[in-house]
């Protein structure tokens, strides 16, 4: 396996060197999985990825042999390519229901200083033959990045950017549902949506394209960022459709966008609508969460028996004008680095490594949906779960007069 | 740093090797952080760290200097002793509030077959050294693990082991309530409970003891598992004392017993009611957990803006009468390998090395408690989280003609 080591400087800039010495320089590793690799003796690497990677009994998941046609489709266009299947058990009363899924992340294709136009127009060059590799691999489901047909400007409060926000049957989706009909393939376009029937109120919105090309329907982002640079607030509000779950040809599918993936609660609810497989796509940089991402997608496929598969942006992306971020720090032009690192998680606990840090790629990964219910047999967390109590819970918890169940040790002193 | 290798040999016998070499059998490593410690570069040791255990920063974090009184019972009686101090920002309008915190995991002392009399008084004797190192130590609050004073009978389903079950004012209450008053200190103790005024009815339970001996109240586990051999639904039911935090002298406290650490929706209730430290001690095995144990404890303190205590049982119990274990393997003896691996996790998505996978231990951290309200305040998880949405989701759940959101594609042909 080849590790891509990068030396990042200040601005922002980056030089690759191939493969890996122990003493060089560790800033820009391409994955913690192939910095590992890399790292340790064989039978050492195999007894740390059963913890990282939940591989419980010691099996690796199969890397897929893909058509060459994919394969050349990465090297040429310079992308990260990566497949994995899932374990699952024969079933005696239900055949297998393998499923082949993809992620897509990408970094911007020109400087945010460029026509808006052209942007959005290299944005699509530099992803069909991502996605042709997807098509020519079978993909069944591919997912996006969030809003992946622009910059990720929210950090600029600059509200002309709001210019990239499209209909739910805009351009960027007519260009997929072609692409969906071509490879009778379901795909999940993240976007900045302008709704034109609501007095053109934006939305981050997931639009599901059916694998005939057909707009199945659509998912607003639920849970509102207000961190760091994440101004989200600034352009858009709560999305008010719920946590609906999309029954394709393929399985059923729900998203939840980027910072609801911090919100148990909202994985909860996909769960309890039947979701199979959970997409996070997102946009989050290394300083504020890069410690999390391994955590928040994994304990979400365990707790609600279903796979995850988590998607976020790549590389770093430079604005026109300066601005500062809040924390008493000189003002600067960009978001901070978008880590990638891309990865499923499936139920079992188990996860595939992830996409480079630094590099586009595609992530594949074969799954028997068979396995959510299975596991839901095993550990029984549906069953165990009480909702009663929580339903009950939450009820009093959201009036205003709610207090919390609270007992004091009654020989405490209360400090005056 | 020192780091123990063992050969563990098929009856669960172990043999201690000092230091670790390149191509030493990788099977019976001490700890994760150990192994990756020994095995790799300085350089790349602290990136992985970063990373895994959310040293955001790249600021490691810092280890505690004890009391040689502390370190010369950690020598003496064989256990794992480590100390850490986690990061939080300086306040300007409030005072830190620093606490003390231990963990202690522990093997059982004589072997099942020894008169049960002899067993917990063992246990009582093996256990006092290592509270005695956290007294000397200054610990604030310390937590057991899960019904410490007996070995985990659950997968024998032979009712002869609940003489153990004690009510909440027993045996080991007056042990612990002891030395709660010589040392100051709180201490959470998990029993199996025998509820005399309700009809000899058995719980599993954690007693809470203040500062001053004084017991504050207790709290019975509220999901119980049907899982491998975990077959507590056959000795006691799921908790009927709700979600209480209590507030003692060091600071507002929970317990998150076991299996429980598997219901987001459990973490998160503790979390409504105000917890600042939600313990969770457990009693969990190798093959059925370990890829799981990392995951959810660290989800639970970044969701819910509070820390987390995780503490699990060490070592292999073997019981006289053989079972079986509802897998279609042959009867056997024991529970599996409780690994132990008890660790911290904190708010901000950072989290302390664990203790052994094989040795008794006492794991310390340094939190300062404002860094609850400081990772609230950052994030917003409490104001974003939109718990009117799931009140009324959950209501809707319970009843039994819910119908899930779906959203099923119109072209989707359904199979006959």
């Amino acid at each position: 396996m080849e590790t891509v080591v990068r030396d990042e400087t200040e601005n922002g800039k980056t030089e690759e060197q191939k493969g890996i010495t122990k003493d060089a320089s560790i800033c820009g590793y391409d994955s913690l999985h192939r910095l590992l690799s890399a790292s340790l003796e064989p039978h050492v690497f195999q007894e740390v990825s059963r913890l990282l990677l939940g591989l419980n009994c010691g099996r690796a998941l199969d890397p897929i042999v893909l058509p060459k046609l994919a394969t050349s489709f990465s090297k040429e266009h310079d992308f990260d390519l990566q497949a994995f299947c899932f374990h699952a058990d024969k079933e005696l009363l239900r055949e297998p229901r393998m499923v082949r899924v993809g992620l897509i992340q990408n970094s911007i294709a020109l400087p945010t200083t460029a026509p808006f136009l052209d942007q959005k127009r290299a944005i699509l060059q530099k992803i069909k033959p991502i996605i042709d590799a997807a098509g020519a691999s079978s993909v069944n489901i591919l997912c996006l990045q969030e809003a992946w047909i622009m910059p990720f400007v929210f950090c600029t409060r600059e509200k002309r950017w709001c210019e990239f926000a499209e209909p739910v049957d805009g351009e960027s989706t007519q260009f997929l549902q072609d692409l969906a009909r071509k490879y009778n393939m379901v795909i999940v376009s993240p976007i900045l949506e302008r709704d034109v029937n609501h007095g053109e109120t934006l939305w981050n919105t997931a639009v599901i394209i059916g694998n005939h090309g057909n707009i199945i329907g659509k998912h607003r982002k639920n849970h509102i960022p207000r961190v760091g640079d994440f101004n989200e607030s600034t352009y858009y509000m709560e999305g008010n459709t719920g946590h609906p779950v999309f029954e394709t040809a393929y399985g059923k599918i729900a998203v939840n966008i980027c910072y609801g993936r911090h919100h148990p609660l909202n994985w909860l609810a996909f769960g309890l609508n039947g979701a199979e497989i959970v997409f996070n796509p997102s946009a989050t940089v290394g300083e504020l969460s890069e410690p999390m991402w391994p955590i928040e997608a994994r304990n979400a496929a365990i707790a609600n028996s279903y796979f995850v598969g988590s998607i976020n942006r790549v590389g770093t992306e430079i604005f026109p004008n300066p601005f500062t971020s809040g924390d008493g720090k000189p003002q600067h032009a960009d978001f901070g680095h978008f880590y990638g690192s891309s990865y499923f998680s499936a139920p079992d606990a188990s996860c595939t490594p992830s996409l480079s840090r630094y590099k586009d790629g595609l992530m594949i990964a074969d799954m028997d949906l068979n396995l959510c219910r299975q596991l839901k047999d095993k550990w029984g967390f549906r069953m165990t779960a009480r909702y009663e109590l929580y339903a009950d819970m939450l009820a009093r918890y959201v009036k205003p007069d709610f207090e919390p169940q609270l007992i004091t040790d009654p020989l405490l002193k209360k400090r005056p």
